[in-house]
């Protein structure tokens, strides 16, 4: 399939970079130190099926002058920044007939990373939708104060102002168009998932609905155990082989058996020699460990489907050392190559300008909101028996982002302000029309909405599926547990229209 | 019944204080240049029932350090301010039983000026609840910055910063009393109704209900006729009386007529003595119109009830001259003498220090809100046949805002982050358990919910009733409609809880 694929440099895929990200991040509770990924999930890439030719020519570029600061009426809240969106007119009835529109809510990347090509313009021509991609706020080209930043610049770089910016260009569109009585969806992976799902319950009056792909929405405060997410891919692995499971396990303690084996950091030496060769560079026995659990295995799962990569990663463990079988280190060498392929990770290590000022990219603009809101407590524990990483450490992480940024996160205001406990008491009486979707090998599913909680906040789960896989664009190839997820979610989300029709015609 | 009530100075009303500044505020398009009574409603004292003494030894003061700017990360946001709210555990079930939590959410004035002896108090018994009043930002001794302020430090006082300050006080109380299990039910009334039903909307994972009373979350945008305050007071005179109403209508006329009868101005001296004698002061024809319209009869018909005011306006209107029935200015005067009584009405012109600073106080603060996010477009127009005060006028409103605190209204705001416009069909499939009550004589009635919008969002209307009679502490001499008002808002409250005790005994 990859000989499909046009040049490697324009292709992006927007679920797949945003959790990588937000992998990347959360990766120990020192984010910002940890060994990173380059932006493009290199061993992911083949998944695109998009033609970047066809992407161009049907999508227009506006920009709109947005409000920096929606919630204050100091003389610099009025300042204002170009936030740029997209819009794909070709599928849409028109605002005559009331055709829907379908907003993707843009997340923690450029609009040029996004690949256009999948669920909304999959299914766009059935509902004569208008498509509508929206930027989010301190990504790609919609940056206020420019590429180096501050915490005084960076302050505006929050989740509600970003709704907000939502709301006011979702209105001004409608406007633009005399499209009044035209619904609106919302539509997101992963954090942009959590803000499809957040924008239908703060903007009801916008949104007539949202589809909240892998949206680990309950991932703040103490609502899901820290060490779920990781628990979770112990799981897959266990699941995909038992034999895999258990050299992994036993792989730990013969690092550090070979790291110990020579004096004065010598074994360090010889793991450093034998990982250079699938890529991984490291400074300390911790941070192989990050490395391994969280941007291999977790990952793996994570993004498993359709490339079955913990398949692929436990087939190589399993298979490989045919000679030497008590050799694990270079079993695990033999997993990670398989997985990686023989694409180089870049290194892209946030850079920081000193003192006090950051240079603005899409890992330094992540890690700002997990600096800020995006606290979410994943780490290492009793149920993730696989991974020897430590736990969740909140000073740990306040420490690094005061060092980093100056700026201290607020840990509780995610549930504080979007809620998040209890949360199938709270909406099972409050709220409609969201589909919470989800797939179980995704280590982040553990903080989705895995049940529905009334029946129009719906939870579509699959057993094998993994992260956002139902935003991607459709495949022949598809199973039919991942084609039957995306028909729910157009059946239910036509319901929803009809009913705001009939609704509108009856003027109720 | 005057001769119950304690001293003069130590009493408030919150319900009229609030509706008074409400309504003083937007008096015309130029608020600021309006004249202004004072922020205590003399002609209203007397519904006081309340004894001083009981209120203190009842409730127990407390300071929660708040955040100054809950939607930024800016070094700034992070500045604190000690904000008030007091408690009365008098009649409180406790926490394990889940007694709920009734909290009155401040509005437009000190937390000193409210009566506490009101529909909560009257109510708590009853459901074993804990009462909590918290004040609203920059009112009272809430106050970030102190008592001088400008455009930068006013700047954060805002409805969506007010909501998130109640969110992170209630929090913290159920932290503090282990009160995780107990409902928390949000009340108030005009201005503090709004941000009750809002809060609801916004906070569903905090606040299981609201009673929003007399609350015209529908007077913003384009979604009521301008002209809709004034029609209804117009309304309710021509029904009080077809000859009172006449007479006003002529006065206007009168009114030009003597101004201009004497050269020179002398005319207006001859308006000037005669209107001083019940204490109007003016300084030109329209504010003398303004006045009397906005001052005396649309206030007049806000709180109608219990003392009937427009009656006793119509009264002394119709009544008074015996001899000379054709001095139609003299039977004005008559009923506005009636209706002030002989308390003379104190000054209170808001006043700025020069430049760019503004002392802060009650009309200050309030009007900084209709400057920044209140602006309710309240004008005349051709259905308020009674009065020829000017349309509403968004320019003359802007300029007014800007030259007084340096800061433009955002008049679509309120509808962008709350919404509004087809409220029943947005909601009627949204959110529940909240109360709009209303009393059809209130002029603001025209702008609130009067008709269920689901059977969990529930309107009750009281045609003879005013505004915010229901939060009103009971008393025998309460009519019918008023009595049975309160006991279907207890019964809906009763329910809600019942429910959600249910619920969570289900663990649903």
């Amino acid at each position: 399939m990859a000989s499909k694929l046009p040049t490697f440099s324009i292709l992006w895929l927007p679920v797949l970079l945003d959790l990588l990200l937000l992998c990347s991040t959360f990766a120990s509770a020192t984010p910002l130190n940890m060994p990173r990924l380059g932006v493009i999930p290199d061993t992911e890439v083949w998944r695109l099926r998009a033609a970047q030719s066809s992407i161009s020519s049907d999508f227009k570029t506006y920009f709109y002058t947005q409000t920096l600061d929606h919630f204050n009426y100091r003389p610099e809240s009025y300042t204002t920044f170009q936030q740029r969106y997209v819009i794909n007119f070709k599928y849409w009835g028109g605002a005559k007939s009331g055709a829907p529109i379908l907003v993707y809510l843009g997340a923690e990347q450029s609009l040029d990373n996004i690949n256009f090509d999948g669920f909304l313009t999959d299914h766009a021509p059935q509902f004569n939708a208008l498509i509508v991609y929206i930027e989010h706020r301190y990504y790609g080209e919609s940056v206020p104060f420019g590429k180096v930043q501050n915490a005084s610049t960076l302050g505006y770089f929050s989740s509600s102002q970003a709704l907000e910016d939502y709301a006011e260009i979702i209105l001004d569109i409608k406007k633009n168009l005399s499209a009044n009585g035209c619904p609106v969806i919302v539509i997101g992976g992963s954090y942009g998932g959590m803000l499809a799902s957040w924008f239908r319950l703060k903007y009801p009056h916008i949104a007539l609905g949202a589809l909240a792909s892998s949206a680990p929405i309950l991932y703040f405060d103490d609502i899901t155990p820290d060490d779920g997410f990781l628990s979770v891919a112990s799981r897959v692995f266990k699941k995909t082989s038992k034999s895999c499971y258990n050299t992994i396990l036993q792989s730990w303690a013969e690092i550090d058996k070979v790291a110990s084996s020579q004096p004065q950091g010598q074994g360090l030496s010889i793991l450093h020699n034998r990982f250079k060769t699938c890529g991984v560079s490291f400074t300390n026995l911790s941070e192989l460990k990050g490395y391994l659990t969280y941007s291999i295995y977790a990952r793996a799962a994570q993004y498993d489907y359709p490339r079955r990569s913990v398949d692929l990663i436990c087939k190589a463990i399993d298979g490989t050392p045919k000679a030497g079988t008590t050799d694990i280190v270079g079993k695990i060498i033999a997993g990670v190559s398989a997985y990686k392929g023989n694409v180089s990770s870049k290194s892209n290590v946030p850079s920081a300008l000193a003192p006090g000022n950051v240079q603005l990219n899409e890992n330094t603009a992540w890690n700002w909101q997990t600096c800020t809101e995006m606290v979410m407590p994943i780490g290492g524990g009793i149920n993730a028996t696989l991974f020897p990483v430590p736990p969740f450490d909140l000073n740990s992480r306040i420490e690094t982002c005061k060092s980093f940024y100056g700026v201290s996160p607020r840990p509780h205001w995610i549930t504080t302000y979007f809620g998040g406990h209890d949360i199938k008491r709270v909406l099972k009486r409050f709220g409609s029309n969201i589909i919470f979707s989800n797939g179980l090998r995704d280590p982040y599913s553990v903080a989705g909405v895995l049940r529905s909680l009334s029946h129009s906040l719906v939870a579509l789960i699959t057993k094998q599926g993994s992260h956002c896989l139902d935003l991607l664009p459709a495949s022949p190839d598809d199973p039919h547990w991942l084609t039957a997820q995306r028909s729910r979610e157009v059946r239910i989300i036509a319901r929803w229209i009809t009913q705001y029709k009939a609704d509108r015609a009856a003027n109720r």
